[in-house]
């Protein structure tokens, strides 16, 4: 199933995307897609509905973020080969990881809002991993079996903020809008191999990313077992695994930083397109 | 007001702490402790109870986390002059910011979990600022207007998995039991300088920290205030602002961790004590 809550921000309901790519309003069967309420097997039950025998939706309303109750949006760095030989940094013996304040979650075609000060503003497009059944400490083995879905998100960076204002990336990851999730969550059962997903990014019509999860240096199973030692994931908790080559640090023959106007445009195979226009906040 | 969450984990009642120091049973007046349902005003109405109308409490229950809502847990790190000396480390230019994961919360006498594979636990003692009002780029003048009160955090932290695993801190900073916060939150009004607080820590009864937050790099204005301009803070968020002098990692002529079985007694003046020991996970 591919879930997906849409209309006024604060006001969401709850619909599905159906064999026909037109959306399907659900309301009457859940009032709100919230992972820790549902749990893995409520969210397999909703996934059961047959969306064409819900009404749908006239319009265009504004697409959400597609589930509520993210209590963790953590970070995975350097995750992609291609990507860290573009940047000429060493591959990591184990996965970086950092954290992007919760804060910052807003929708697939909300306003990116550039800080005051920000003149290093940068995208990412990566897969989302949603967690759907807590995880402590689960094996190589066990670790798909905790993950409700995949969507599309943009680990939206100020690279002056993470990079040279002392201290860890966090200051640079987490402002108002730098975590854009959505526009869909797609099931685990729609997705049978996370390590062959296309993604792409593009800036104002021009490409920027083209990669593959395929390029992956830990995979969704190993960083869902490996982060579950560090810390317990709870459902609906967000893991961005990574960004693929093409961000505005690494450009040549020099950096390329978003402006105020610029439009991103971004997806992965199967998970819905990101639209996401840049403004001062 | 001092107020406390006090019995079984997941089912505290709300209670506050009576000028004998007696714990009074406040959940005829509240539900729950929530800031962000509560906000600043609510907080304030239940702030001018007063405790002697409230019914003791018999015994000596659990003491949880004294309040709910606490969608970021935000670190300051580095931020006592006499610590970064000791630490041989040069005085920061800005804040340090790392973030704990809020799954690490826990109250302020459970166990502390050794996680499996730690051998570097370490301890923290620091003064807790509890957000009450939502802070957006707030001026440091303004700042303390968003503070609800302080409480005691110990941020437990593994210095391997800080230090030596790759990437951020954030990886020694959010394991389970982690965040032991509490016992009380005290209101801002009797705290009327968070600049002078004695706080100390002890383990197995020898004397570890000794410091006060006069020697603070950045003061609890300065926090909030920088930290809003990076993220936006919520009602129930906690800022860990850094610890005094003392950590094991700093020990002399060798670092000295924590064993399973230790037991950490640590406070804050005016602010309570907490005390944990330390177990396997």
């Amino acid at each position: 199933m591919k879930f997906v809550r849409f209309g006024p921000a604060g006001r969401e309901k709850v619909g599905c995307i159906d064999a026909r790519g037109e959306l399907r309003d659900l309301s009457s069967a859940v009032a709100d897609l919230n992972l820790p309420t549902l749990g893995q097997s409520g969210l397999r039950k909703l996934a059961r509905l047959k969306p064409e025998d819900f009404p749908k939706v006239k319009g265009r309303p504004r697409q959400g973020v597609p589930f509520t109750g993210i209590s963790k949006l953590v970070g995975i760095g350097l995750n992609y080969r291609d990507h860290a030989i573009e940047a000429g940094m060493a591959i990591p013996a184990e996965p970086i990881v950092f954290m992007k304040a919760t804060s910052c979650i807003s929708g697939p075609q909300d306003p990116v809002l550039r800080p005051a000060g920000s003149a290093k503003l940068d995208w990412e497009v990566e897969l989302g991993v949603v967690i759907g059944k807590t995880a402590r400490s689960v094996s190589l083995e066990k670790a798909l079996d905790h993950v409700a879905g995949y969507c599309v998100v943009n680990d939206v960076s100020e690279r002056s903020f993470q990079l040279e204002r002392g201290g860890t990336w966090d200051k640079g990851k987490g402002c108002d809008s730098f975590g854009p999730i959505g526009p869909w969550l797609v099931t685990r059962d729609e997705v049978p191999d996370p390590q062959s997903l296309a993604l792409w990014l593009d800036v104002n019509g021009e490409q920027r990313q083209r990669g593959n999860t395929a390029t992956m240096i830990f995979g969704v199973a190993e960083i869902v077992s490996y982060l579950s030692r560090f810390m317990t994931l709870l459902p609906g908790d967000v893991i961005c695994t990574g960004t693929p080559p093409g961000v505005g640090a690494g450009m040549k023959p020099e950096p390329k930083f978003l402006q105020d106007g610029d439009v991103m445009t971004l997806g992965i195979a199967g998970l819905g397109e990101q639209r996401l226009k840049v403004q001062p906040t």
